[in-house]
């Protein structure tokens, strides 16, 4: 359902967008969970296959994701303990947006070349 | 048509795109050149509409934007010289971009509400 919004509401929007969207790492994370989605993703998978990433920074990262509805962190029966981290069917919501990002910005670089 | 990209070149493509969307004026200069495009849309018009930006601001924006082919820049046969701003066809390729960013953003917020 197309909402209207005045031009704040519009540039308020777009930056809720980008802060999810245009972090260096959150995109990466979620990627990574789709990619991944059979899975069981705990923590230190995660920090080992998405490159460069630290371990504050990860933290950090999965936690705004979770606030943010993205993600669900599920602590499993097992033991030791473990902690899964999978993507909701909101968090895919994500990717017809960055994939217009992409599309407009491979098309950007050609036409700067 | 859709360009195939491997994952860093989509990240890239991704960080392009915010370079250019995601600053806080490119996007009003360009909406506002768009809503005005009717009209001779010289610097000093642009800075009193677009409000809150300085003339050093709005100066550095239109060159970036003139660079990125997304506006252009005409000396008007005019005593004295007026020099108008429009967007390009090009440069109205990023509304439905910017379209995705709103629409999700205003989703966003009414999700985590």
């Amino acid at each position: 359902m197309k909402q209207e919004a005045t031009c704040e509401q519009e540039l308020i929007a777009i930056r809720d967008s980008l802060e999810i969207l245009g972090g260096k790492w959150k995109l990466r994370i979620m990627r990574h969970l789709n990619n991944h989605i059979t899975e069981t993703n705990t923590f230190k998978k995660i920090q080992r296959e998405v490159e460069g990433i630290s371990a504050k920074m990860l933290s950090k990262e999965l936690q705004d994701l979770e606030t943010n509805l993205l993600i669900t962190r599920t602590v499993m029966n097992t033991r030791p303990i473990t902690v899964n981290y999978a993507i909701t069917e909101y968090g895919k919501s994500v990717f017809p947006v960055t994939e217009t990002l992409v599309q407009w910005g491979l098309n950007h670089r050609q036409k700067i070349k």
